[in-house]
């Protein structure tokens, strides 16, 4: 049954692979799965017959036959539940796996996504440069945490899985900032993601839409 | 095998219900599970004995014989896969079932955190006051497609399910704002959930231990 997501049909970030359709190509391609990809314009996302696949309005989305599919998560996890390479098989294991999924988006992700918000939707008023700092602040506080739990381990639980997957996929959104070189433990976790291969690909494929593409402004 | 999770020994909203242990509670309830809670200070929380449990710190953590879960979107899952009334028998109602359960952590809480860092962490800082109808709008704008999506139904896609728990209960986080009053979709929803008998019993449960103990300060 054909695989089709969504994917913006100019991304934000230029191809920096920080669209959230990197995280479903690179959980696919771990899973060794063929997909297709429609683009989508930031107006089209708005309308009715986008958001009767994704109610908020974004991408990426999941359709494989009459199923359809939003939220990254549920779709990572979606592919994972049914092929092998992304949850361990022990029963125990699995669900740990899956709380490192949760907690990547849901005790590491909102805080970075105060920090993007920060930036780019409040980038111009007079408090953002004095409150930046407390945004980054409280960053700091998850990930030294987190780096404390990883401790030498190459990844958070055991094999590689689609919890490294998510946390290595959030994590990346600070590379710019800087923040994520503070943590050299987090760092090399970072880098041990994106060397994997099925991670190069969803990397490649995304670049190869967005590359020719300049962000508008 | 006794199940048992973690809880604020003094919960900061002196028991209105919105620790996330509720969470964990009604999913129990709704399964039908017995359950026992350990309390756990402030400080506790911080040390090593509980970090070994959470490595954020937070509560609630979930212990059921040699199994450890943190998080807990994962912990109502594990309950949902395990027990029925949380999540559709049928694969595909059960996949969207999940993915409403990511979109309230991933898509609709992180705005809401927001408010909840503004007003507690950020609540003595000069912008605050002008830049919380900001954070707010972005909330609004993620209720008005919620909505939208919901329509005129009981629950987020067919029978009530985890994703409807997770949906309802980060909603609730909202109600003290009256910003929830202002999509009466949302809010009838909202007091759907609550009026379930396994709702009111997890509350209550909660309620019992937080009502003697005023908040300090």
């Amino acid at each position: 049954m054909t695989i089709t997501i969504t994917a913006f049909e100019r991304s934000p970030d230029g191809g920096k692979g920080l669209a959230r359709d990197t995280r479903v190509r690179w959980a696919l391609e771990e899973a060794g799965l063929a997909y297709e990809v429609r683009l989508v314009s930031f107006q089209a996302m708005k309308e009715p017959a986008h958001l009767s696949l994704h109610p908020f309005g974004q991408i990426p989305t999941y359709e494989e036959g009459d199923l359809t599919l939003f939220e990254t998560g549920a779709i990572v996890f979606h592919i994972a539940e049914r092929h092998a390479g992304l949850l361990p098989a022990d029963a125990h294991a699995r669900a740990r796996a899956i709380t490192w999924m949760f907690a990547a988006l849901n005790s590491v992700e909102p805080a970075i996504l105060e920090l993007v918000t920060a930036r780019f939707q409040e980038g111009d008023k007079p408090w953002t440069k004095e409150r930046i700092p407390l945004v980054v602040d409280r960053i700091r506080h998850r990930l030294n945490l987190l780096s404390a739990r990883l401790g030498d381990a190459d990844w958070l639980d055991g094999a590689f899985s689609a919890g490294d997957l998510m946390m290595v996929s959030v994590l990346l959104r600070l590379r710019l900032s800087g923040i994520l070189d503070e943590f050299p433990t987090l760092a090399a976790y970072v880098a041990r993601g994106e060397a994997r291969p099925a991670y190069q690909r969803a990397f490649a494929a995304q670049w190869a839409i967005n590359a020719a593409k300049p962000v508008a402004g």
